[in-house]
């Protein structure tokens, strides 16, 4: 469905909800995608939306809705969702699925439900939810066909008609007697086979697969790198505990590439767009504030020169007109560097190991700029005060701040990296900060050898 | 395969190379995925990278290995390939990745390779290259199974299992006789219905589809929503004339979001640290010029303001110290608003339309955040330079400026959509660079009111 298609659904829905038609309303919801309604919920006003939930055609919907539904938006409309009818809609929620959900409500309220919903499905659920968030184990499903490698090619057809009911099955995981992964197949490759042979002999034995402890980005890069539909999750031990689906590996790519840019620009990863303005406003304090204190220790430093100038305080003045063109200059090279690195690091194309060599060839590429615009400021400053100091002083500093500021941009980020942490934290905001202080430190320094 | 495996591949095939065990050098390769001899090629040298290409044992390997290279590296590496090599390998390439690879190769070579492949293949490659980039039609397959509707399920198994050496099949897609899409059923669906059925009487007939014109990213939300592995492309009159697979689908995500992230960063929006120096330099060089320009232009604003101050220059000097803090507070809340609405746009979160309505929020997000660390900077101002008056003028300078930068975050990106250029465009050194110039005026306008 496309924008006008959702349009003329809400304008349908919200006349329904109007004139209280809910046999139609019913009717409607009925023909329509779980995923759209989904993203018709985000479209309504608030009571709208839990009237149209409350009006799902059947439980099922209700739970292919509740997986559809956005974080962000999700876990606010959660919030007001009666526990009675939360149990009665994960009851029929695949595991995966149903873990996801639960890990965003909050603590108390998610041993509630579990203490409600059946054991086994309770049992299979904690097993998920016990691998730390952002693990292949937290995304896989347990709900997956397995079948022996002793098994006939015929046989393992019979297998696949009655597993209908399970996961999407492209793959199939062979295993020996002992739960050990030991080949796959594709569907395609059993129906071409001949009746009687025994998996073993069709199967692959080289299979891609992944740790159950695994960063769900290395999975993501996996399945991307070699066009996998699905990917086996092993223990320790190889024994075959869960797959993983490319439409979940989607989702993982998808909600990476909105973290990093959003850390990046100094915001909480998650999108925030749906909460309060107070929420957003929220999310997005700490970084400013750390970015304030950089100003303020920049406003000190200048500020220092500044008394330092003395009698000469008419120089100070026309050399703190270049303070914006001198410390922007270098706050866009910096998170241009910034962005190549964090970027470079998520799809895999920069090596987190090559520190030296990453940091050495942008120091070249900030020197090559810094130089161009380092004679371009210089002129300018030529030109526009009419003393060729002056604008000789700025030229340099501009060149030394840019050089800096590359290096900064794809230091911080490796060594991030290098120490497991998002690479993405050493985000924009703050390398514009520091080059504010150390740019104003050097601009100030040279003019201060330079022209006192 | 992990990085300590790449490693150790990498340290195997210099090895070999060193040594010219080409007959080991062969055995290696044959048992290495294509796609991880393409990340090999990146980790290597020119030289050894050439030579193991050109010792991969077959052509379709190679054709593979081109297939999974990334672009930024695959267009200098293409460069150098001799035309006859490049032909033969792209004869067992399929259509979709021939158009993928030539439309990154000049004009005059590119055809020069159509004029020497089979004039099949040119025909169905020219045919793609003739949708724009960035179209649905320029990453469809044409070469894929269709299944006539009257068709029955134990026939079309017969079918399937002759099709093996086609695209991947996971849905077939049934047409009526003229070619018209009418339906589509699963793998699944098939081999678990009756033998005799004719495929109109289990296919669902409600069949999500793209047009081949439709964008790329419109695809690659159609395939996440509704978790699909495939999705069929029709032109105007529903005939069905290609589809897309899933994996694709993966490759123009990761593509769109490294776009976005560089763009927004203000360089262009290629993947480019493959490049020389020189290239990551140029590609940077533009955005940093219009930078420059903004720069000076606050420059000579400030510069105006200044003469303006006359005797009072101390003042001047005092106030000169705070536009760090201004414009760095400024520049940071502007690069959140924009990250914040051009990733909205790319998943599809924020609608396109309510233009009035997304910078209404961001407006109130602004004003609560100016607030906040405008009565902070106030305080600061007051503690540092015993002066209220000072204070008092960059808090308000702060408040407006923070709240404009919202604002013109939000705003432009949108407007951009609407009149369907890359929201991304504009950029963060275009929103910074532009609270440069209006923070600055704002702020010593307000001072030359309040304190002269």
């Amino acid at each position: 469905m496309n924008e006008r298609g959702y349009q003329l659904l809400q304008e349908t829905i919200e006349r329904l909800l109007r004139r209280n038609a809910f046999f139609h309303l019913n009717k409607v919801l009925n023909k329509t995608h779980p995923a759209d309604i989904a993203h018709l919920l985000t479209l309504l006003n608030e009571r709208s939306a839990r009237s149209v939930f409350e009006h799902l055609p059947d439980k099922e919907i209700a739970a292919n809705v509740l997986s559809e539904l956005e974080p962000g938006f999700r876990s606010g409309f959660l919030q007001e969702l009666e526990v009675n009818r939360l149990v009665e809609i994960l009851s029929v929620m695949a595991d995966d699925d149903t873990a996801d959900l639960l890990a965003d409500l909050p603590e108390e309220r998610r041993q509630e439900i579990l203490g409600l919903l059946s054991s086994e499905h309770t049992e299979d659920v904690s097993e998920l939810l016990a691998y730390p968030e952002g693990t292949a184990g937290r995304i896989m499903t347990t709900d997956f066909l397995v079948l022996p490698k002793t098994l006939s090619a015929q046989n393992a057809i019979q297998e696949v008609r009655k597993a209908a009911e399970k996961e999407m099955v492209f793959y199939l995981y062979v295993t020996d007697e002992e739960g050990h992964l030991s080949g796959v197949l594709s569907l395609r490759q059993l129906v071409t086979a001949p009746d009687y042979t025994p998996l073993e002999k069709i199967m692959t034995q080289d299979v891609v697969k992944v740790n159950v402890t695994d960063d769900q980005e290395e999975v993501a890069r996996m399945v991307s790198r070699y066009n996998l539909l699905a990917i086996p999750v092993v223990d320790h031990s190889n024994i075959l505990i869960g797959i993983i689906t490319v439409d979940d590996v989607i989702d993982v790519i998808r909600e990476e590439a909105t973290e990093d840019m959003l850390r990046m620009a100094g915001t909480s990863g998650e999108e925030i767009s749906y909460s309060s303005v107070w929420k957003n406003a929220k999310a997005r304090l700490p970084w400013l504030f750390a970015s304030l204190i950089g100003g303020l220790i920049a406003m000190n430093v200048i500020g220092a020169f500044g008394s330092g100038f003395g009698n000469h305080i008419a120089v100070f003045a026309i050399l703190a007109t270049f303070i914006p063109v001198v410390n922007g200059m270098g706050g866009n090279v910096g998170t241009q560097s910034l962005s190549i690195i964090v970027r470079g690091l998520a799809t895999g194309r920069v090596d987190g190991k090559s520190i030296l060599k990453e940091v050495l060839r942008e120091l070249e590429v900030g020197l090559l700029l810094g130089i161009t615009y380092g004679v371009l400021l210089a002129l300018a400053g030529l030109i526009f005060t009419g003393d060729k100091y002056v604008g000789m002083v700025a030229g340099i500093a501009m060149c030394v701040n840019m050089t800096l500021a590359s290096v900064l941009g794809t230091f911080l980020p490796l060594v991030a990296a290098k120490f497991k942490v998002d690479p993405a934290v050493a985000s924009g905001p703050f390398i514009a900060t520091s080059i504010d202080v150390v740019g104003a430190t050097i601009f100030f320094m040279i003019a201060y050898l330079m022209l006192i």
